[in-house]
């Protein structure tokens, strides 16, 4: 009662199930509509979907129809984790209709009036909204969040850019739940490693983590200076990618004055207040054999990127490890986030400003 | 009949089965003399072991009596899978008495006058046997293998160091095997990352790099000039490690020549004809996403390197990723492959110069 | 404040360290003490454990002291997570002492004055403990927890007694986390499964079964009258036990009957209302290939047995599967549900019967 | 030069590969067609091929044109890896003009006329071709192997026929390449459980043991007259199906007589000489956790079944597990195996009777 209705494009996929799962019991949104693929539209949910993470779908949504992608969408806020082809017009059509879009989709992120959106690091890309519309004269917006494995390792540095990062190298190794389902064949990745991601994962980290830490300026984004090299590879881990950095810092820090940096990083308010922040937007473990993906994926409800291994690099001066949720902190959440961002700025109009200061 | 009888030191542990059956039906070769831990000494193979490997326990060495670690030795090779602690004072024990042996473990390998050898890249380093004979008084000989991570990247470099190699970033996902046995726990490896090595691994990635590459000047080996770091994670993986690599190279040579350079790399005579001598020291595989751990691993019998993904690096100009079995060419198959090559040199009395003209 | 101290006896073993776990906030009961093995005693409990499940160890038990076995406790509540072997002598001098001993150790599970309790099923077994006190003297109590992977099979048989069942025959497919830490060595599970579970496994199942489900006549528990045979496998998966049933019922109920009893079958009271007890002790899921154990294991917090596929069996009726959670329904959390009943029972004397009457 | 030319219809798919791979160096068959999807038809094989197992695809095979379905083939033998549709009607077309079908599908394999061929338990079903010659009209034959998992189970039991089977209770645990490629996705199977296989897999098992341990009275293939009921799950393991049987035995033997059985158990001449044939067909290991599937599948190349753990069952009698490579005994292998027994026997004109004789 009182709740935002939403929908969820792409709705039956992997990341549209983790969005329904998140948004269950949602303080402020509730999951009203579900727009699928043309197999799915005309059932209900429970009849369409492969429910494939834990347990059973949500009771609350197994009874919604699923709407074909050219339905019309009542809900000024639309989740979509549609698959980059369908994303590609889909998500503008609705943006100029009004819709507020935040999309995990890959085919708008690098648009120039597009925000990719980290609200801890850089909630100054909000302001890229009325360049968008003032650009494309669109009543709603499309706000993008990022790849999930360059997500990591951005969380990581964001705290760091006061040191001055000058050149990034990064090793990802990735869960199989960030191929989407059915995704990787169980015969490629048992007793092995896939040493490649497609997509073109590689240069979609080294770009979207330039644009991710980059600065605001009124108009545009201008890209964070830093040099980015990313090797991508799969792994037998369901959940959580893992990435291994080294990195030169301009400003030579100290071991101690990193691990603080991380360990007292926070989002500048109101987002830490918003739900689905986590305590910790990074947390340096001081294990010497952690995060590892199992034991500290769910850390702070799956948003916490947990980082450990700080240590002198030979090559470029530091290196360390930090680990994401891929369909949490990496897609579905931080989506979620975004809009929980978006509702305090105002740009959902049934958000209560009432509910809002009451609520931070 | 007529082979060369060997022993093998911690002939129950894990790497002490590869090395029994690597060298079953060897056409130098025979396993005659087995040393296990004291538990074990008094029992027969047959009993004493907990065969981890696939099948069975060769029959030829089934009823071979297990003896301790202090026993006498009558074969002058001597195979050691030993752990650290004893092969720090037992194999020195054994080469003072005239033994050669070549050992698997980490003890003495950065000893300055103790061959890192491996043969395909760093032959002239046999001539330290000499140094060591005159520095220790010695009759026989302690000859070291590397560190089964730093293979991979070695094989993979030793072909470009006419390029001029600078720098080089490793990354590693190593295979559980590298442990031993029990080694890593299965709680700690299914559905997970251990994202550290024990035993000071990176370390020793860095370090046995520089000597491995570098040149004997007739007294030491002047250690290779490039810098390297190292990141190592274990993942689920059986057998093999896999290397992401990234260097600099002060020719700037075009992917082709690297790729060229891979693949007609050949050692110099006679190391080709030997027993366990690959074709292909290193083979660069076209498709985008080999090699493979499962699948790759035992190319060239286990003693293939095979190397993939060649491709710029935007931070220091290349990067590929290479893959070795940890076990055998990484461990037991090296020793074989180096007291092959000892064998043809003369250090290996019983080893008549006819069978060697004819088999080479 | 007001909540009942507990004591955990092998509070750093992977059992341990889920009754650790699982009492963290607990509604009734608090953990004061722990007990380690002489290794740990004197240490933090935060220096001892190697914390194996997700996350940190508690913050509230971080600097606990361990004490050794032999050390005096102060708690009337005492949790056992004992290997065998000191189980044996260490639990019935607590329960002599006047300790309420819930044990998951297999030392005294079919003593006959041994209440091998499952509150949803045989709370009559609570009576045992007069028994027990009249023949040993005892000012306390032992109470024990069954085997892990019986416990699916009972949960699922209990709601079937009426329809008198005859004959079992069990397969399992085991979690590695029901062998402990560091348990099942990788090198054997990875691709692989170990068709064979030490510590007589398969004749745990096989009598443990006949107690549980068997009647307390006042003196005595009366064994349930069928023959159970197990087949018992250790496979790749971290948590949760399945198991495939096939049974002889003799009065050949419908499918549909079976179900029905499954779906409807509820503990007797006050069980349903203790803070550990699950909504449904038993429930069948109708996906044709449900429950799994990475999807179904956290069903009802880890206390709920899932079953599926009831089909016809050519051989003895009727084949199903089910699965329990193995260290929460099978271990800690069932130990936890008997505490919680024994403290209704009036069986802890700080528990206030006020509390009870509110809580309940 | 001088082998007989074979044709492999579905020659892409998983089954496909592994026919191919098993062909290469074979001394009697040489792969010289190659039929695959329409997808593939026009491509060579290199460029069609996706290769899933080890390594590269043979350089024998790699320029060969893959043909469409429809194509006409030259070689009389044929082996088939086609999918159960096509299998229906393109098999039979076959076998009318006049090859020699050796299939791995399930289209026909309970048609009355189709030898469900298992060279050592059951050589004289090769009869059925004349029935099925004189039924039909053929020129050619069609002859079926059997489903992979029923493979261990009718391996182990058609050397205790003389004892009578009475009832066998079959659990499977599957290895993923059972299910083709891409087959089980990798989010299905990683720390999981499926305890279902699709394809009527469990009705498979239950009435093809029959057909294959029955007897050929001349006419038709008497069905054995044990009752199956067989339970089926995919594990994460890559190849060789494990399975889990308890059985009924009239004659009440002694273990020794039974391990006797499976150890003295050897096919009639002169299948032990063909060249697939396995030196044991089955063989007894007497350690207490083997056969395990990665340790024992390449047994015999693949083609012996293991089988241990004999022990009591309390409810039927007799309890044992056994262990069959899925993808070659259970698949190509047995194919294979078949064609080489058709061979001598004299359904493949070109095959020469002097090189049989010599051969054997």
């Amino acid at each position: 009662m009182g709740k935002i209705g939403a929908a969820v494009l792409g709705a039956t996929g992997a990341v549209g199930q983790r969005f329904i799962q998140l948004l269950e019991n949602h303080s402020w949104f509730q999951v009203v509509e579900l727009i699928g693929s043309e197999r799915s539209a005309g059932k209900t949910y429970g009849e369409a979907v492969r429910w494939i993470l834990d347990g059973e779908p949500p009771m609350s949504v197994i009874d919604l129809p699923v709407k074909p992608l050219d339905a019309e969408i009542d809900s000024t806020l639309v989740f979509s984790a549609l698959p980059k082809e369908p994303a590609t017009t889909r998500e503008p059509e609705l943006a100029a209709a009004g819709h507020i879009v935040c999309t995990n989709a890959s085919a708008h992120r690098m648009a120039e009036d597009v925000p990719l959106l980290l609200p801890e690091i850089n909630a100054d890309q909000v302001g890229l909204i009325e360049v968008q519309r003032a650009k494309r004269g669109w009543q709603g917006a499309l706000i993008a969040n990022s790849n999930c494995t360059v997500m990591p390792v951005v969380m990581a540095l964001a705290p760091l850019r006061e040191f001055g990062v000058q050149k990034v190298m990064v090793t990802s190794m990735q869960a199989v739940s960030g191929a989407g389902y059915p995704g990787v064949p169980s015969l490629d990745i048992l007793d092995n490693i896939i040493p490649y991601i497609g997509g073109d994962e590689e240069n979609k980290v080294e770009t979207e983590a330039r644009k991710l830490l980059g600065r605001f300026d009124g108009s545009r984004v201008q890209p964070f200076e830093a040099v980015f090299s990313a090797s991508c590879n799969r792994v037998g881990v369901v959940d959580a990618h893992l990435v291994v950095v080294s990195m030169a810092l301009a400003a030579q820090p100290s071991m101690d004055a990193v691990i603080e940096a991380w360990n007292t990083f926070r989002a500048p308010e109101p987002i830490p207040s918003l739900p689905s922040a986590p305590e910790h937007p990074t947390l340096y473990l001081r294990q010497p054999d952690r995060p590892q993906p199992r034991r500290d994926r769910d850390a702070g409800r799956g948003m916490t990127t947990t980082i450990g291994r700080l240590r002198l690099c030979p090559v470029l001066g530091y290196k360390f490890i930090a680990l994401s949720h891929n369909t949490i902190r990496g897609a579905a959440g931080c989506s979620i986030l975004n809009a929980e961002l978006l509702a305090v700025r105002g740009y959902l109009p049934d958000f209560a400003p009432l509910r809002v200061s009451s609520a931070l």
